[in-house]
């Protein structure tokens, strides 16, 4: 029997959930994913996600894929899944791609940003979606560290070590920087791929730049040392969003 | 024995209150704060907002104003209050201010912004903070509608009928403007004081002209009308957020 293959785009407000990867007992995007797709289709599916998040982090841009045997149109299973998941998570647009088609393994780089509010109080209307620092931070001395991560580079000090062994911490960082977004100061980094942690291992060290607890040298020979577990320490989740996956081309047909 | 008259800029997620006002046994920003400042100071203290928000509206500068027999410094208010206020609710500054001033009277102007997102698909990282319309909307036809709004009129169509006598529904606006920022159109309003309801009936009214159902010129007919509740449908308040208010002087002392 014929499958299709499809693939979503997905947005979700992590707070509430134990991360993307199934997990028995506890709620996870992954899970939920399933349920509405069996709601919606009858069949048992199992989805894949490009880039797994952790317990606790956000995605506007995850992608993740399936096949299944059902014909439904793609703009069906926009509106249909989203009829059938909670309210914390939604399908922004789905795609019919080749069998070929990977969310993993074609995805060129994956986009994460980190949101920091740095104010001297915290904030109810942001506290969701950043981490809350109430010491000024250099933003000049942080981004003059942060340059060092663009390239092709051993990143183990940023890597955390959670159990699962990692043949190969090398990554191609395309993008790493500070911005300021209104009041929040955000963290975007593009690289191939991430290692466990990577971002928040990032933001903590970069954390420690900002507040002068770190020099940028410091941070360079953390860098330097290229084993597991040496930058932090791990930020928070609640400030950590998996914004877009890029792919040689962009996806085609209905949304 | 001598009062103190102290002023608190604060910021809240309205979502699980019901409005600023005090109520006998509902959760209410009003009894929050009250509670709080009983716990800081011992004291059972009013206190009172330069606009009172209804359920469900946020706000991210807030007015509040009290008199204390307390001779805490305002920066021990701000985290003391911080402390006991639930996360939904922060003071961002306090000042002390003269006897004579009003959070109310003192009040030159308020600023309220209205929160649309205009998409297709729903947002979890959006969804607590703004109202979501599906069809597009035709921005530059609502900017055209909502122009006859600045300046000194009669919005009694604008208003709701609360079964509150409103005895005076001449108002000054002084801004009145849809904006684009990021995904979201934003309906950014400042006038010397508001109507019961009158952003959410604006708004509502505005949609309807964004969507092609009523024209620029139906819309100002219905302003013309100046009576109480011609104008809606009232939009959710869930999109509606008090930005600032605006004084004569800036506060002085610490934050």
């Amino acid at each position: 029997m014929a499958f299709t293959k499809i693939v979503l785009i997905v947005e979700y407000d992590g707070t509430n959930y134990h991360g993307f990867q199934l997990q028995s007992e506890l709620p996870t995007i992954q899970g939920e994913m399933e349920e509405a797709l069996q709601k919606l289709t009858g069949e048992r599916i199992r989805v894949i996600a490009a880039s797994r998040t952790d317990a606790g982090v956000h995605a506007r841009g995850q992608v993740v894929g399936f096949r299944t045997r059902s014909l439904l149109p793609p703009s069906t299973f926009v509106q249909g899944l989203n009829h059938y998941l909670p309210g914390d998570i939604a399908v922004k647009a789905a795609h019919r791609v080749a069998e070929s088609f990977s969310v993993r393994r074609s995805a060129l780089s994956r986009e994460y940003s980190y949101y920091i509010l740095n104010s001297l109080t915290r904030s109810p209307l942001r506290q969701r979606l950043s981490y809350l620092v109430t010491r000024e931070l250099n933003i000049d001395a942080m981004n003059q560290a942060c340059q060092a991560l663009v390239g092709k580079h051993d990143l183990a000090s940023f890597a955390s070590n959670l159990g699962v062994e990692i043949k190969n911490t090398v990554r191609t960082v395309y993008r790493a920087e500070i911005a300021k977004e209104s009041d929040l100061t955000v963290f975007n980094m593009v690289a191939n791929s991430f290692l466990p942690h990577q971002v928040r291992n990032t933001v903590g060290a970069l954390i420690r730049v900002g507040l002068g607890k770190m020099t940028v040298d410091e941070f360079h020979s953390i860098m330097e040392m290229r084993k597991i577990g040496q930058a932090g320490p791990t930020a928070p989740a609640r400030g950590l969003c998996l914004m877009r996956i890029n792919y040689p081309h962009p996806f085609e047909g209905a949304s």
